[in-house]
């Protein structure tokens, strides 16, 4: 099955699950038509959705629907992408129990698709439009993502109040984030100077990594830590600042969503 | 004195203060008007608090506020919960000199009533709407509670932005939490999986607490502590991860909000 | 040069920079326009830009437009600190490289404007309306700063995201702020029992400041540290409770934004 | 059958034209659910339909609604009003082919509506919030009729813009009147000084009926007549000022709606 | 008494018998206080109502209020037409008792007030934004005056609904215009081609006035007419064509308002 | 020159215009913006235009947009109407001096293009959207035509408001049409009732035609006529009921906008 009947599989899976909520909660038959009903594609659906968000008095929602349809039809990486994320907030949270979930409710879900449509602006050169898309996504969602950040696919952002994710930032394909999450610089030197976090990864609820360090293939980065150095592949780290409590390399953390410690 | 009349004898003291306020500031006269004076009720004040604020383009105020109307007389639960967080935040908050001051400015306390809403609708097996409740709550206010989190009375929650608590989370009356906690699951499983909060608890800033742990009635955690393990009645635990450094059973952290470690 | 030339000419440049993106994205034509082409002076842009985002369905931002060109009139510190926070915004943060960009997009920015206004209308005993600036710019921006804390100039936050600053705290000049950073009280007395943070201090991210103690100038609060006691003049101070890790007197935290911890 | 059953019968009907046009049209699916398909009965759509059309930024809709709903509660009168005139509309307008359509996209029909709101506010003298729905009916749908007017049931306005119904006035039971039609007052006086339509007269495109004059019953009124005296049971006036052109009292203008002269 | 003496005896009247309202029907009392109450001048309150009512999702009432407010302070002209045009209506009109009724619910008595506005942009050669207004006016009150017009003081347009008055023509003080009137030109030519209305007029409802005639000093156009000559002083025509049909020199039909025809 | 080189063209210059005024203008840069400059061709400007004024809280301008789009792509018919109605609008209007003023300014032009969208869906058998866009148009504009109407090009509808053109109407190309005009419908019978206006005629002011009677090629309906019966190619008709006055074959009153009636 190639992706673009993936794609089209799940948007009809969507389709069907709001199509049943219609009837069992008539008071949100307007929303679930605006967000899911009335498009004729996952891509229409993804492109109206942000830009509703992201409007506001003066940039009308129909002036950046047509740039997020742009950025979506420019190549399959942002809708296969969404689609994965998708698929990711679905497998990993155990309140998720729909596909149309994330779509419907998720501010951290959201702020990724926003993101990778402000990520196509950047490479495009398209600074300040770019910048529009981060800002109003801090402002709407809380969650303030660098449009020069890389970041891959099936990524989850839980609950997102309060992520900062900075310019120089890699984040690497199935990394599982929670909120109050910050990957920040150190110093005022503008070369590369953000985390590089690999597959895999899990950092828990208001934890902070510093600098340009690399948090090595499946580690974990427990709760409240603070993280200034690297952090080796299959690692636990804990504590202000952080220390290795632990190493498994077969562990999957962002898949587990085990947040203790040892 | 029932509640009955607690409840009206409240509202008459949040109409005479508003009352002034119009005189001394006629800027926010509509503000007044629309929050409070056009009132007949406390109970449509708060339902068109949250009507609004939770409206968006495709759900109309009305059809929540309708809802929310529905939630309110189907017992006295909720208004009596609204009532006392309402006692709370005014006798807990030093800064807070008015019994309308929450109503009409603390989003801590319209999370928090938002959120009794949302409880009973999951309890009446109303899902969805229990999570758009949960969602818009969480993109106005920055709060973010899942509907089937357990919450007692006189609770407060004081400025808000960042706080998460979980799905099998338990918070008995007269908790105390502020910005930045999140009460979080671990691992997976779809089980019982959250924090159980007993009465007079303070949740300092930023602290965690993950897991299906118990915080013992009148216990202390400190700002910016990760807490992974039952803590004792009366216990003021601090540090990542969180240890105990006194035990005051007589004591109510909740009350006297008294930051402080030792 | 003055200040009404430094302002004017700093105006000149915002106003060159927005032309030049006029021409580079016109699907933010408008945006730019309302924000600021369309305004003859700086004053004016940064009332419509605070009246815009704070107004709400029944405060017109008519009405907070006035009030903000009442308290900027009333003398020229409004104005001066805006200025010197736009100066600090640009020189501080490595991603910024316009100093249209906090104006246009910066929310830890715009919410120290508000309170600069919120500020002015407390010392003019308007309490009422400058509880509304902050409960807005709490709502919108995710920034809650009472309006009685008394900030300098220069001083910038960044990302903002959850930032808690109390009534009696100072901020002195030419701090740095960063994403979840609390300035916190103790006790439920309502005495001054807030922080006071000299000039040059950095406050990293997630830090929490608690009660009325002194951070030193030119001190140092690493991220995710928590801070209950006095902090020396040029120390960096870390962990969770914080303790002292260096001294550098002559070093300006602020300025150089390390976050490392030694 | 009486008229509970008539009402619920009627509303059946709209409901399912709506639900069959939901399927038709996806574009305007959440128009159909706002509008017909989220209420459980039509005195609730009507009331939202005129909320939500006359509301404004300093009326919320809101309260408005909570007006209607007392208004159609007190007796059955309004809303057996309402479905004679949308039987009427069905009835008289060739163009009109479902019972849905008037309460969906007529003006006139909506403008009656409202206008049976107003005219019981003026009967419990509430004055000027009837006269707050006189003005945004006719700012809203170009109809303006004083709420002290008395109309009857199984009236059509069709098409409406320019309608003008005086204070003195009276239409009786079964009129029709198309647009630009003036029941207009002559002098300053302020005492019974407007038209008295009688029942089955139609009032044809343009035409103006000025003065405290009688419209006899059946009686047709031309196209742009103007006129100023009495006219006798089935009587057919045309011109400026209007003259008898024939007489036939068997016939029923309002229901046949022939603009013919002769 | 000076004009500004009156003025502000006429607002203070206006706010009183608001004062009065707010108490008699709270439902308004946001409106009440928008339009009336929280403004401390007459200019203030004429300038956010045009302000609010012309604004759009491109053009922001705020914009247009501050050009509003250059031109009521560019000469007394325009608040002394407005003031002069409110005691017309409330004079002239038997079903208007209060001075404030004009203000907050008469479009023909605020269409005027915006072309007073237009007309000042005209003069001063800022055609495009004149061109704005009226075309809003037209959108929002159905009343299309061409911002070129000549239009005296104390003139009255009674529910307003269709009243066009194109580009060369003149209306002198004391005219009384009614629905469905044009005052329109003849010819392709750009030369001087529309009516000219002297002093004292009264243009009933649905007449037509076409080309360069003149309408004289206290002549009676009756309703339905269309004038395509010149009318003597103090005559009444009536008729298509209009035809005089007797003539009274010392009557004043425009505040007799008498549409009789003879 | 072909179609697609003509609206170029026409784009080109309507976009030069544009551009002085907002040098000229900057009160309104953001209108121009969002109704011209920031589109990339004439059919975006168009589609923008319709969708952003019919919106509403239930329909979303961006799903109209996409409908609007739809049925400009499906046949350069649409487009090329709109051009020759504005050509048409710019040559017969002597007070309308530049291309760009109907599509910024006049309702009579935007109730046009709207028609020929809902006429598109109308053939298209999507008859209930057909209705909401006349409804609309009907609300905002004051211009009610049955999207069954069949109307041609380079039609002027000039100011507009009150205008009703009823469901069988044919209106042939370069017709002039003024406010308050009807092209009713007579009788109850569901067939052919409307009538059959004819290239180059003339519609006066708040003249009715009623019925399915001919209006002969170069005819002239004067201003408050009545017509029930078929007008002669040329004629000219005035009166209640209208009487050929004159015939003149060869002149186009359509073009020549002389309303006299000799």
């Amino acid at each position: 099955m190639d992706n673009n009947e993936s794609i089209d599989s799940l948007w009809r899976t969507i389709q069907d699950e709001t199509e049943r909520r219609v009837k069992a909660e008539p008071v949100l038959a307007s929303f679930f038509h605006t967000t899911v009903l009335e498009h004729t594609s996952f891509s229409s659906a993804v492109a109206d959705l942000i830009a509703n968000d992201l409007g506001s008095s003066s940039v009308q929602p129909m002036m950046l629907r047509s740039v997020i349809k742009d950025a979506i039809n420019s190549s399959d990486e942002i809708l296969e992408g969404t689609m994965t994320d998708l698929l990711a907030a679905k497998e990993k949270d155990p309140s998720c129990k729909y596909l149309s979930e994330p779509l419907l409710f998720f501010k951290g879900f959201k702020s990724l698709q926003s993101h990778r449509v402000a990520s196509w602006l950047w490479d495009n050169s398209r600074h300040t439009l770019a910048h529009y898309f981060q800002s109003r996504t801090s402002e709407v969602y809380g969650v303030d993502i660098h449009p020069a950040a890389k970041l891959g696919r099936g990524i989850m952002i839980d609950h997102g109040t309060g992520v900062v994710i900075g310019e120089t930032s890699v984040v690497e394909n199935n990394v599982s984030i929670f909120q109050g999450v910050t990957l920040g610089g150190t110093g005022k030197e503008t070369g590369d100077r953000h985390p590089k976090v690999r597959e895999g990864v899990l950092l828990s609820a208001s934890s902070t990594v510093l600098g340009n360090v690399e948090i090595g293939r499946n580690a974990k980065i427990a709760a409240g830590s603070v993280v200034l150095e690297n952090v080796r592949e299959g690692a636990t780290v804990a504590g202000v600042p952080a220390k290795e409590v632990r190493q498994d390399v077969s562990n999957v953390p962002a898949d587990n969503i085990d947040h203790l410690i040892e």
